[in-house]
């Protein structure tokens, strides 16, 4: 079942791809369908969807994909997490998974452009693979956090390395306002099947910058869950973002970061595609025009 | 103006503190008494307050203090913010702040007991100023920064070192459920100036553990507002805490952490005590019951 949180004019509402269209549902987004008791078997009663990998229903006009989940409570990331990238890198595999934040604010639609000013320098790619929490878990076992698992869609964790690098800890690059497309839907768990490896692919302009399995992954998406879930509970709607494969454009030499006009697309088989166009705004100064380091200038006065 | 959020038996209410007792408000909570347009002016409304120093009204039997904000959408910490630790220990003043979340699941009540597991190990204080958003932020200038903080409270950034060093980024060991008390009262900022400089204390049984003072602050609280409004979106109830002094315990010779049965205080001049009794459970077994390294283990399988 694919599940989507379109935008109308008039808001947003949760839909089920069925009979080749889009079923609206009385949810207003996928966040509250999975919250609700009734609202996953109501949406599986609007009727099958098309066969594996169909294309996805056309929308109407006017209406977009908002993020496939736009209000979770917890977005929590992982860094680190494809044993290919990080064995090619000499590392040994982490004993735990390196996880950081955004917040609801961070997401964005399957097709929105993604705007940041020119201040946000070194604004790169990260194809990933989401998993959307369908149940209440606290201190989950593997198996309880992987029942718990709703369903999977696709992320792109853009990411402003200028900020990110600002101190040890990644918060600020990772959490620009609505720089984090995700979806186009959810593609509930009993359809999909990360660890049998689902091929993640990231486009810029056309050329792949990054290719890789989800197979791949050092903590699957019920390893994660079940570790996040150790320390805070997590809820029906909140999401979790598994990591990235090699062939970001920091990791080139030389480096390549994303310019005004270019297009992103992110594509998880099974899933779907993210088609995220740039724009770089040079008209947006740094608050008091003083440039990035002015916050620090003055605390330091 | 003294602004808190109680428990009653029938979930919270905000108050505010005139003539000696606790007046109730319309709000469930202070967060939403600063997203009223009148919450604040209705709460000037209520009387004035006693003088400076005052102590808090009584509360009723059965009235406890929820975290002063109990449902924030951001709360946004600092790391390495004050400048006389961060010289001692040899270190040049950062460029930028050393910023992580928490949760509002993380929040505490003033006079809560906070419970982790045993295998959450080196609980470690963290005595610490916190400002509260008042206004909607985005991109602030440092003026329109500190002229959009509602207040100030104190907090304890109660920390699981052994989660925290799990990796490079801090999130687990700083997000365990309900261990982040938050309170006793938000004092507005017209009646409390953090960069005068505020005695800041820390005690764990009775004895003196951190004592700073908030004019010590290397990025003050409308520098940090300002810089977290550079990438996202800041609203009323949003809390910044804003780091913590010297003395904690990770940085003692030997280490000493918190133990079943302490007690932390966390004196805020102007603002009060957070009293908070430390349990330790050592009957909730690691999920699995396997160990910390069990969700490891598993993943690589």
């Amino acid at each position: 079942m694919r599940l989507a949180t379109l935008r109308t004019g008039d808001g947003t509402v949760a839909a089920v791809a069925a009979g080749g269209d889009w079923v609206l549902l009385p949810q207003r987004d996928v966040g509250a369908l999975l919250a609700s008791p009734t609202g996953v078997a109501a949406a599986r009663a609007a009727g099958p969807d098309g066969p594996a990998g169909a294309p996805l229903p056309p929308l109407a006009p006017g209406v977009t994909f908002g993020p496939v989940v736009p209000r979770p409570a917890k977005v929590v990331c992982c860094g680190h997490n494809y044993a290919g990238h990080i064995r090619e890198m000499g590392r040994d595999l982490p004993r735990h998974p390196t996880l950081f934040t955004k917040y609801a604010d961070t997401l964005a639609g399957a097709h929105d452009t993604v705007t940041v000013p020119a201040w946000a320098e070194r604004l790169d790619w990260e194809a990933e693979l989401a998993a959307v929490v369908g149940a209440p878990l606290h201190r989950a076992s593997r198996a309880e956090a992987a029942a718990a698992i709703a369903g999977y869609t696709a992320a792109n964790d853009l990411s402003v390395r200028s900020w990110q690098q600002h101190t040890g800890q990644w918060l600020p690059g990772k959490a620009f306002d609505a720089t984090t497309p995700l979806g186009p839907v959810l593609v509930t768990a009993d359809a999909l099947d990360p660890a049998a490896g689902l091929e993640l692919t990231c486009r810029v302009n056309g050329e792949i910058v990054q290719r890789g399995s989800t197979a791949d992954l050092v903590f699957d998406a019920a390893a994660l869950v079940a570790y996040v879930s150790a320390f805070t509970r997590l809820r029906p709607g909140d999401v979790v973002l598994t990591g990235t494969p090699a062939g970001v454009g920091a990791g080139r030499i030389p480096p390549r970061f994303l310019d005004d006009g270019d297009v992103v697309e992110t594509e998880l088989a099974g899933v779907g595609v993210l088609t995220t166009p740039i724009r770089i705004d040079r008209t947006d100064p740094f608050p008091g025009t003083a440039g990035p380091g002015r916050v620090v200038e003055v605390a330091h006065e």
